[in-house]
């Protein structure tokens, strides 16, 4: 039973909920991962293993960490870098083999830190979904200066193009550092033309990447508490469901269910 | 024995000392917290369960960590917005019970996210006190524009009115960032001028929340190492402990005990 | 065996690499410190028991620490502020005496918080090579105005005199921080033309410290994956590596190996 659980803090606190979290996992240990677990697992859906660092790391190790996510009722997945890195040295078979050996369900399909043109793009979602993956693609560039040649009409095509090859998610790229990337300008704020052109696409289908915490409780205020989540740090998983229910200074007596 | 003992760096390292710390546990996991305590628990008084966290998790989860602390000679309680939320709720007398049951010894009183009239506060302060609850009260609002809307004479009063309901100490609001709120400005300076005030009802009844290490380093170069500092990171404890002993660049030769 | 071994990264898999890595190490637990271990020790030359923060802890608790640190192939050291501080005490015999009881191999000799003449630097250097320590000596002052008091040519003549002195490595002091120091400005950007004229001592000898990303991406695309950075934040640890393999957005396929 939850501490202080007579305040009935509403939906959030019962199974299925809606409002997916996505923590961003930069290397934790098995120490690190336990913690988040034990203090976090029920508000968590995705641990992205960051970027390419499941490959600076023995297969044992990432298999443990694996299993302790799912085990948890969490969905692990390797950032869509490493496919990208993959893809680059055209081992992009050898890509889906692993993450299946390690005991990834889902993958990432991103074009962040290369050019993939959108034949290809869909031609690798649907390839992941047959080799039963979850899909989860991004968009969004890493580089500021490649990501503002991005228009919104293009984010919009690449996002709907996705959903058409059956990616079951949409991640908008902030990075870690969610700063002059996306739909949020230099200071980290939201651009709001940005974000609720994106939104008219519908929400439902959409991962805002939010790592700064200004950035989650203005999503939360602007769609609601079941707005979904992703770059959270391990270190605030826990702040991000108080925000979600109410629990925090900043969405005190403010939240949408 | 501490390492480097021949260095007798004077009296902090002697209990009972002065100068009380108390750290911000935004949800740390039962590793964390060993771990936390392992290597700081000779200069940590007091850690807050920020906010509303404690009531995202389970109670013997609560429970096995507020005995970990209390084991540790660590007084642990619950963040001031729970007590807000159950006030909100009218549940004020189910939270003294429940912070009792999970084994608090200590509550914090505030209105940082709600308001709540000068005579409820007092009376909220008295009952906990009648409940046996150490009482930590808070000064200062969450949000930076009605934050602003406090003047000094306000904090000053709301301070007097605090210690004379029998409030143990007080907390100068600061929140998790440090930034255009209570005594600092929009880079995290301090405001000479409102904590000189703020400090004419003397320092040992006062903590003041200095999240960054600037902070911590201007006011232990102002009021001395013994100044009562709060809401310091959990990854900092042990950085705050060599500021006051001076055993890090900012400080070192420059220490009044 | 690696995950995603397929990828075959480069030569900075195979021992021995080029490219040291210090890891600062502000107060790590033994949890904290077998996950940094368990997830990065493959990439860790050093790691800093930052400042004085070893005065802080029980005798056994910095031996466990050191012990499990040599058994993972990585040198730990402590600060070079606490070396000072035991100058200032006319205790560094004591220093080396206890620095080696603790079972630190290595010492950092720097004069980054107190005033330390060139002769009395060197002589420090020569003993502590006497003693059998590694040594690594660090170039800057903690105190942006001091610092900034240091032209290059000063910089360079100390650099030089350590290297006489046969201190085995010198650091450029950034601090945990990194901005308004040494080799870079205000926003911790790198000042190119203070860069260019240190690295003509070439960069085999020196580490850089490089607390903030864009430093370690910066430096690793100027002069390749195999420069020597320091500094890294444990949580870091982990991203550098794959920046410096081409892993994460920034150095894909950019990386000189």
């Amino acid at each position: 039973m939850l501490a202080y659980s007579f305040l009935n803090l509403g939906p959030r606190q019962n199974a299925p909920r809606n409002g997916l979290t996505m923590v961003l996992d930069k290397g934790l240990g098995l120490n690190e991962t336990d913690d988040l677990i034990a203090t976090a697992a029920g508000s968590i859906d995705f641990v992205k293993f960051g970027w390419g660092t499941s490959a600076t790391m023995d297969r044992k190790f990432i298999m443990t960490k694996v299993q302790k996510y799912i085990a948890a009722g969490i969905t692990p997945y390797p950032g869509g870098t490493l496919l990208e890195v993959a893809l680059l040295k055209n081992q992009l078979d050898a890509f889906f083999a692993e993450s299946k050996a390690l005991g990834f369900t889902a993958l990432e399909v991103s074009d962040g830190s290369t050019k993939i043109s959108a034949q290809t793009r869909a031609e690798i979602i649907s390839k992941a979904k047959e080799n039963d993956f979850f899909v989860i693609s991004e968009v969004g560039k890493k580089n500021p200066d490649l990501d503002h040649q991005l228009s919104i009409q293009m984010r919009l095509e690449e996002i709907r193009a996705d959903l058409a090859a059956k990616a079951d998610l949409v991640i908008i790229e902030a990075r870690e550092a969610g700063k002059n990337i996306g739909i949020y300008d230099a200071q980290g704020n939201i651009i709001e033309e940005e974000l609720d052109q994106i939104a008219t696409i519908g929400t439902e289908k959409l991962i805002f990447e939010a790592p700064l915490k200004k950035q989650q409780v203005d999503l939360i205020l602007k769609f609601g508490s079941q707005v979904n989540l992703g770059n959270i740090a391990a270190t605030d998983a826990v702040s991000l469901e108080t925000l979600r229910t109410g629990l925090r200074g900043d969405t005190v007596n403010k939240i949408k269910f």
